[in-house]
């Protein structure tokens, strides 16, 4: 059995997330009856980093087994050919079985725009925040990210962790006249954790919430606490880091 | 009767171009039922720049004349509450009726960006381009291209204009890992030049047409000696100076 990374790029627009659904389109469904439909077998595709709805993606990375000799170049034409034209396949790694697309990861980076005043072309890519924003609050907000905390207070209701605790080692708004991009790195990301502190911030930089606030509502460990989730368009896996 | 002048964008992807047609959704047709239903009368409205089907916009111009009376802002703001979510107006202004979208330009700015692989989230705003291109000889056909030359090689057959000359004042290919863009600026444009134009730089710089070939081309003034328009997805209309 060959193992094999591959790097994965996808408009998360018409998709129900990453992960496999009952019902619901999804990135995993499309892969995993594309390597069918390439080498005859049925394959289990293990995914670095599960988005939700309407999450983009444009360094996702997945593994599996598969019988199929292919080189890398071969697999990842033959997947570009099968696959639909919102998802593509940009490498095809072989490598040592003991990686794991999920578990070998060290870091991922996520990053979310921001479109400043409305927006046509970009609207499954950015959210059009219709509010006023005050980029010092949001500068501020995001260094208050920075650095080993527990997160449980942005982590979705229900989601099953043992624990709330990341460092996040990149956490700043890049901003242009047109777009205000927040970076963000950490170890490990806590289910709807970005969405979270995007809209918490923007509630403070809008001037709906007090930034003095920030320590309580981290300490509370109560996602009610934090803000309303932004937007999924807003919202891409930029790339993961092993 | 009040004058404006409005900065708009769009996403090209589902119109058939700017202007009006007997059949096809069209830019120019969504705005003046816009207006109509804001004005209540039939408005009629110049635009800055013809953009051909699936072609977008960032800095698209039009004026009109309506007689009813609102600020910039209210205009600004009852034209995106009914303009359909492919289409946003950036600015509304009062201005002289002596001004005209398209008579009173004196430059205008395109871009056109080809996507370095394949893509799926700009699929609809990048041409995938499947072949290896050659950055020099991109660089040194944009060079060829900077000044005052006749560009009918360059327009469509059967656009009728009544002579070729553009004055070309910004003509250069700025390129990152992801994405090559191509950057044109000129007093003015001929129908379907830029695709052209960038149809033609990829076939020298794929080596299927010599770079030696571009002045005898550029000279016969016969569309048919220059190559194939790149895919509309690509093109942009950045913005329009007066």
């Amino acid at each position: 059995m060959a193992h094999w990374k591959i790097v994965l790029e996808y408009d998360g627009t018409d998709f129900s997330g990453w992960q496999l659904q009952p019902n619901g389109r999804t990135v995993q469904q499309e892969l995993e009856r594309s390597l069918q439909q390439i080498t005859g077998s049925a394959v289990r595709v293990a995914g670095g980093g599960r988005t939700d709805a309407g999450v983009h993606a444009r360094g996702q990375v997945a593994t599996f087994s598969c019988e199929k000799a292919l080189t890398p170049e071969e697999l990842r034409r033959a997947l570009n050919g099968v696959l639909p034209e919102d998802v593509v396949v940009h490498e095809a790694t072989l490598i040592d079985d003991r990686f794991h697309a999920r578990f070998s990861a060290v870091a991922r980076n996520y990053e979310y725009t921001i479109a400043v005043g409305p927006t046509a072309i970009d609207r499954r890519t950015a959210w059009s925040c219709p509010y006023r924003l005050d980029a010092d609050v949001l500068r501020r907000c995001a260094d208050r990210v920075l650095g080993e905390h527990d997160f449980l207070s942005f982590a979705k209701v229900g989601s099953d962790v043992e624990h709330g605790r990341c460092i996040v080692t990149r956490s700043v708004w890049v901003m242009t006249d047109r777009r205000w991009v927040y970076q963000v790195r950490s170890n490990r990301f806590l289910y709807g954790m970005v969405r979270a502190l995007v809209g918490t911030m923007v509630d403070m930089a809008r001037g709906y919430r007090q930034e003095a606030d920030w320590d309580a509502m981290m300490a509370s460990n109560d996602r009610r606490k934090a803000g309303t989730a932004a937007p999924a368009c807003g919202l891409c896996l930029v790339s993961i880091e092993y």
